[in-house]
């Protein structure tokens, strides 16, 4: 049952952001810039590493919108998302992802882990500093959108299959629109 | 040294928004509404909660950044500040700040162990579910900016003693003004 009340019992992040909307407006602006704003990264690889950093942090409902929407934006490819959250180093992406992955998982626990040598393994793979920048700020923003849906106790969706349509509005209207 | 080209060599996370104005606008936005917006929480008792959280995630240029913003806010208090950072349950300061910073503790590791009697003490102690929810989202969001600036290795100032003058243009100024 969630800490404070919910309007309208909007289960996820929406019903939090919902109770303040203020804050919430913040939030929406942030994760369109973060996922769907200018960026070497595809917004697929931007809802992998979402995806992966949510799953991370245990954090239910971000790992089930973020691993629809990244299914999504691959085509469907639900098997792929499975794959990077079982294990990335295995996973069939490509070798710049697969970096920008590894960084992912370090800032998702302690970011000061985060050494020259994983920089220039993402460097070497095809990541310029752009990518680089873009990746770490993804995994640290989904540290705090998952600390914020689980310290809140968010509602979770009455059925899981709701996930893939939550993904699904994800990709095609993006985060400031679907939280009209 | 930091992980990206840092545009004139700031120090600290105004370096790395430089470095992506795009999202460095939406981050500045975020810490303006959280720390400065409209809150049941002064802004003394927000920048205490962003100090205590960069403390725990051993993030130096937060830590000495918002303790000196508290310090500031709080009248110049840096004892205050020491002593919450040094433990919270022993500090000079309201039940309501105690409870509320007992919950953002557990935000900052799994946010999942934040319990209905932890929301109950918050609220006993005059915590409404706005402060509630402010208190988590301001814990949540700074285990985002600490690992923005731990996983990319900001600069740090070339004088600790330039905290002291962060701190207090952070509390003359707020976040949107001081990017520029």
């Amino acid at each position: 049952m969630p800490h404070i009340a919910i309007p309208g019992q909007t289960p996820g992040i929406r019903g939090l952001m919902a109770s303040k909307p203020a804050s919430g407006r913040k939030l929406n602006e942030l994760a369109q810039q973060l996922l769907r704003g200018d960026s070497p990264l595809s917004v697929g690889e931007r809802e992998l590493i979402a995806a992966y950093v949510s799953d991370l942090n245990r954090t239910r409902y971000c790992t089930g919108s973020h691993s629809a929407a990244a299914a999504h934006a691959l085509g469907g490819d639900y098997e792929l998302v499975d794959a990077v959250k079982k294990d990335p180093a295995t996973a069939p992406i490509d070798e710049r992802t697969r970096a920008l992955l590894a960084i992912a998982a370090k800032v998702q626990g302690d970011a000061r882990n985060v050494t020259e040598q994983d920089v220039a393994a993402a460097r070497a793979a095809g990541a310029d500093d752009e990518a680089i920048h873009d990746a770490v700020l993804i995994a640290a923003a989904f540290c705090m959108f998952n600390r914020y849906v689980d310290g809140l106790d968010a509602i979770l969706p009455a059925d899981p299959a709701d996930y893939d349509e939550i993904g699904a509005a994800l990709v095609a209207r993006g985060y400031v629109a679907t939280r009209d």
